[in-house]
């Protein structure tokens, strides 16, 4: 059971004084296999991203994420989301776990539970996640699958700020991948999941690089140096 | 007034009669500027596109695109959408009027009336569109601001077989096109018309080539050599 006594106003002091603009430690949370997980422990790995992984976190004492955290030698820590009262203690506990280890951004790579306001509002824009399909087509499950049956020829990966409404949170950064004649849900699946990987790293590092503002629902870098 | 007295049987027939794999005559749809139809009469002059354009029809007097086809000696028709009893008579006109020139595939250029189950029914799975929109994603009108406000960093280019949901039909082909941080509807929309351009006479080709089906909604050319 948590402990409820944290009230609110605790809980953003502690918030404002881990989040400084140097502090770049993620939280990581998983439901399976985390190979966008994997992704991110070997981006830190390798240099490409600048950011430490304080804890990873799965609501399934099973999910072979917490293998390869600890593999990693990163902190595993397994939090069953039943036998709570409501959604909003399971939140609070995830929450607070987050913060006593100073998260600074929230990582989803295949956590299969729905947050709530709780935790939202305990992380503010400091929740991302990533979808495999452009969003806003084909958000919820199985979005490989609806969009073979839809007919598409280009779908892809999206990395999203998280809200309380599902896969719908401003845009961080999208990707296109083709789907071929010949595509099954495994094959259009395996080549989205490259695309993935490759994606979310990307995505966490001009997250925690900052200078980004939105404009409605535009996540913009004012001061990154055009495209084209 | 147009005349009814043609029956659906008669018309069938000249479907069929009009209708053989060797037909490559297209009539083309516009309400507007007629850039897409510009396209269409550049690839055909060009080679990149084995068709002939037998008509240009236009709900708007005072359309570009007619006197873009006028220009390339194509009969230029308006067919004003006011004055029928209803949109069924309206639809019988077009077809009537497509028919009679042997067209085999109907391309909407800009064309801004929606097509009644008439016109639809007249020419089976002969009837194109192009979409400024990575297709599920924002059907209807003003495709690319609402592109911009919804915060995508992809988004495209739809050609799809025209049913009678609006912008729902089955999908030949896709392009995507980059949001910029700088885009105005203005910029994104002349970046997405580009690709247009070379997508609709692309499109255009696969359908006249045939050797395609659909399975569910998906089109497939099952003959064609496997891409990547």
């Amino acid at each position: 059971m948590p402990d409820d006594r944290n009230d609110a106003g605790l809980d953003f002091a502690v918030v404002a004084k881990s989040n400084p603009a140097s502090n770049r430690r993620l939280g990581v949370m998983v439901s399976g296999r985390g190979s966008n997980l994997q992704a991110l422990i070997d981006a830190v790995a390798d240099g490409r991203l600048d950011a430490s992984i304080a804890v990873v976190i799965s609501n399934r004492a099973e999910a072979e994420g917490l293998e390869r955290a600890r593999r990693a030698g990163i902190e595993a820590l397994y939090i069953n989301h039943r036998g709570w009262p409501s959604r909003d203690h399971y939140d609070r506990a995830l929450a607070e776990e987050l913060r006593k280890r100073g998260v600074r951004l929230v990582c989803l790579a295949g956590f299969m539970r729905l947050l709530g306001p709780t935790m939202i509002d305990a992380f503010p824009q400091g929740i991302v996640n990533i979808h495999p399909a452009l969003l806003p087509s084909f958000p919820g499950l199985d979005a490989q699958r609806q969009a073979l049956d839809y007919g598409v020829k280009v779908t892809g990966v999206t990395v999203h700020l998280v809200t309380t409404a599902l896969d719908a949170g401003p845009i961080i950064l999208q990707r296109s991948v083709p789907v071929l004649e010949t595509d099954t849900v495994e094959t259009l699946s395996a080549r989205i999941l490259v695309e993935e990987h490759r994606a979310y790293p990307e995505a966490v590092k001009l997250l925690l690089d900052g200078q980004w503002t939105l404009a409605g629902r535009r996540f913009l870098r004012p001061g990154s140096p055009a495209e084209g």
